[in-house]
């Protein structure tokens, strides 16, 4: 998406340990113009697969998937919640999410009323770098004996292993930005 | 707001500890329409005052503010981060938050990168009970230096003395749905 290429460049910032910076317009400020843009995108390429229901991750993902649950017809999303606390929430699925970002270890929970085997499951995120995120997401899917219909991210860096993994998995992955690298001084390069 | 008190009285459940829990349309699954509709409603209330920014506070803010950045003409949305750590973000406006629900205290943050004295801010949120997050967002504003427009909540416990807390502090505050009183079988009154 030559859109959100650009929008990078032009605001990504890189800090030290490999990370991109989005804040201006996904990650804390939000461009809601271009989440709407990119939920038309995510539209496009998954319309085929006829998702009944969105999952995202707090909190960046939600602006996403609302975007995107709009093209769909205003499907339901459904944001799983992240904690660092070990206390299990009653009736929910949980899948545990390494960030190496952060280097601790989140417990993602969904409720089990939003999330069975009826569901047709697109899964939406901002960043996949390790996939351990959408990893996490996929996992609680699969306890709750949801189909899984594609995995969209807003951003890739193809350079780690994240999304091979989701699609050595057996699923669709669609990228809007695919991050080839990134230099020290502030370049970044696109596939 | 008729369709969004019509909502709770179906899918709002009350809990132990006076909380009203509506997972299954804001705080948990989104219905992405009615967001639109709030948004529609928060645009209508508070479109005299154009605001050029919205902040809330992550996770459940996000979609509300993202729904009215649209009707604004697509403003930008800033959601303060909450973290329980104690890590002074460089850089940042805090605040502190008292939840009562969990009974623990957040710090709220905001980069000072997307706040400041050019800023006309509507802050929205999702509960206004003790007024304890709206504080935390107005105080993070004052620092900021940014002029606060307005600020509206989509739920208010009349009860309690959030609302009147803020508006004594000489602000303007709009509620979409005003809950008068809570029942322990269930049922829910509103204003």
């Amino acid at each position: 998406m030559k859109l959100l290429e650009e929008r990078i460049r032009k605001d990504g910032k890189i800090l030290p340990g490999d990370i991109l910076k989005i804040d201006n317009f996904l990650n804390h400020q939000i461009d809601v113009e271009l989440m709407d843009q990119m939920g038309e995108e995510f539209y496009r390429l998954f319309k085929d697969k006829k998702p009944n229901k969105i999952l995202t991750i707090e909190s960046s993902g939600i602006a996403i998937a609302a975007a995107a649950s709009r093209c769909f017809g205003y499907i339901p999303v459904v944001f799983a919640k992240k904690t660092v606390a070990a206390n299990m929430a009653k009736n929910a699925f949980e899948a545990k999410e390494h960030s190496y970002t952060r280097n601790i270890e989140y417990t993602v929970q969904v409720s089990r009323e939003y999330l069975g085997p009826e569901d047709r499951v697109l899964i939406l995120d901002d960043f996949l770098a390790n996939g351990e995120a959408m990893n996490a997401l996929i996992n609680i899917c699969k306890q709750a004996e949801a189909q899984i219909v594609g995995c969209g991210s807003v951003v890739c860096k193809t350079y780690q292993p994240g999304e091979q993994r989701i699609k050595d998995m057996g699923y669709e992955v669609e990228v809007l930005a695919r991050v080839k690298a990134m230099s020290d001084d502030g370049q970044i390069e696109f596939e």
